[in-house]
């Protein structure tokens, strides 16, 4: 029931544009078709691909906020466009990770698949232009990205979307391989925020191990569309029992 | 008092030969005078290098001793050879950083020299063939490299050892920029091991500035004997009042 009226773009990243709306509470979000990877290096559009990361992330989060995670989203608003809680994003990217991929493989040297005995966070500095850079939580404590105390939330937040997600995509017959978050202070809470999406998350078949996220777009495997819908196919499958 | 009898060669790295002894529990470091850099990409040999890291680092494992730090060290044997505990290394190296200088400055697009409102500690992967990669201890206790409680020894170990030997180099008007600490297990018991010297610190002139470590060396400034030598007098200097 949105009864909020759109107002001036605030930013517009390379996924999404936000805006701002007549409650300070609540900023608006638009999911777009551009794909981008290798910090921007890489670029393409996809057609649909702001349609279906806007109904998953709003699925996700729904799920989330309903086994008690506090998330940004508020409303899902039409086929690209959701309304969600106004934060001041902290400038860290998470990641969480079970089973070795991407990055992490070649950081390691331990092929993809390996699985990891326990969860492992990862922290990055959200900047564009220093290629977001891996990070630890002395360095965030140090240069002030966040309190110790924010961090304590981020990391149980992120290790519990862990683990719901991970016996979720379990029983839709797929691996939760990692993922990114991003996290924001709204009126001094931190919340769970931006998206989750296949653009943000790993997602192998368990049986078939194809992929079912952006890495066929990194790695042009082509049929990006169809991976986001089959995943959007499951979810829907899934939640409307 | 040497008792014990060297026996073979156990390895040798970029800095140093270790040999064991009759003792299983001593081991016999020399340290050797080749540079090197880059994780081995520049290379050099550099006249009484050994010596003068040998003899600085027996005062540094001597000085942190008296203070209650759990080292490796049993004695100096000569020019170029030390006693130490026999260790398994943990195959994490652990960087105490107060100021921001070198691969951090880099990292996060900060200026060296730029003070850090508290000491960050880094940690990194010891593996030559993979660069020595930067990791947090969500890798480490994943892949079992060190326990939770070992790392938190470790951690101790590290911000102890930071606190006292910034103090100290402040006595000798030296800024502690960073340093790079090994750690190993003896008999199950973590201890602070390999060695502290310019090699493995930075050190900086409080007053001129002038750089008394192995970034001479990297940065091709010139002077790194007498660098060595003016930390080794320095110590010497505080250390026999
Ligand atoms: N609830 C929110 N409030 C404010 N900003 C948000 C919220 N959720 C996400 N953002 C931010 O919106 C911006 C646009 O998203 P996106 O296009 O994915 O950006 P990026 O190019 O940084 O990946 C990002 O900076 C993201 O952190
Ligand atoms: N007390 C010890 N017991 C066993 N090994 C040690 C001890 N102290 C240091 N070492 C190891 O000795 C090896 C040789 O040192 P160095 O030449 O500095 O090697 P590197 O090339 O790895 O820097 C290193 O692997 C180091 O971890
Ligand atoms: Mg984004
Ligand atoms: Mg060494």
């Amino acid at each position: 029931m949105t009864t909020v009226q759109k107002q001036e773009q605030m930013y517009e990243g390379k996924a999404k544009k936000v805006f701002r709306t007549d409650d300070p509470n609540i900023y608006w979000i638009q999911y777009k078709d551009s794909a981008t990877a290798f910090n921007g290096e890489k670029k393409a559009e996809i057609d649909n691909k702001g349609i279906l990361n806007n109904r998953i992330s709003a699925l996700f989060f729904q799920y989330l906020e309903k086994q008690g995670v506090p998330t940004h989203f508020v409303e899902l608003l039409n086929d690209r466009e959701m309304l969600v809680k106004s934060l001041e994003i902290i400038p860290v990217e998470v990641v969480a990770r079970n089973i070795v991929a991407g990055s992490l493989s070649k950081r390691i040297g331990q092929p993809e698949g390996t699985l990891l005995a326990k969860p492992v966070l990862e922290f990055y500095y959200k900047d564009d232009a220093l290629g977001d850079p891996m990070i630890n939580e002395y360095h965030i404590a140090a240069l002030e990205w966040a309190t110790p105390e924010q961090m304590d939330a981020i990391k149980a937040i992120a290790l519990k979307v862990n683990e719901i997600l991970k016996e979720f995509m379990d029983s839709l017959n797929i691996d939760l391989v990692d993922f990114k978050l991003e996290f924001g202070l709204h009126n001094g809470t931190v919340l769970l925020g931006d998206e989750i999406s296949p653009d943000t998350c790993r997602f192998w078949d368990k049986d078939t191990k194809e992929k079912l996220d952006k890495d066929r777009f990194r790695r042009d495997l082509g049929g990006l569309e169809e991976a986001y819908r089959e995943i959007l196919r499951r979810l829907e499958g899934k939640l409307q029992d």
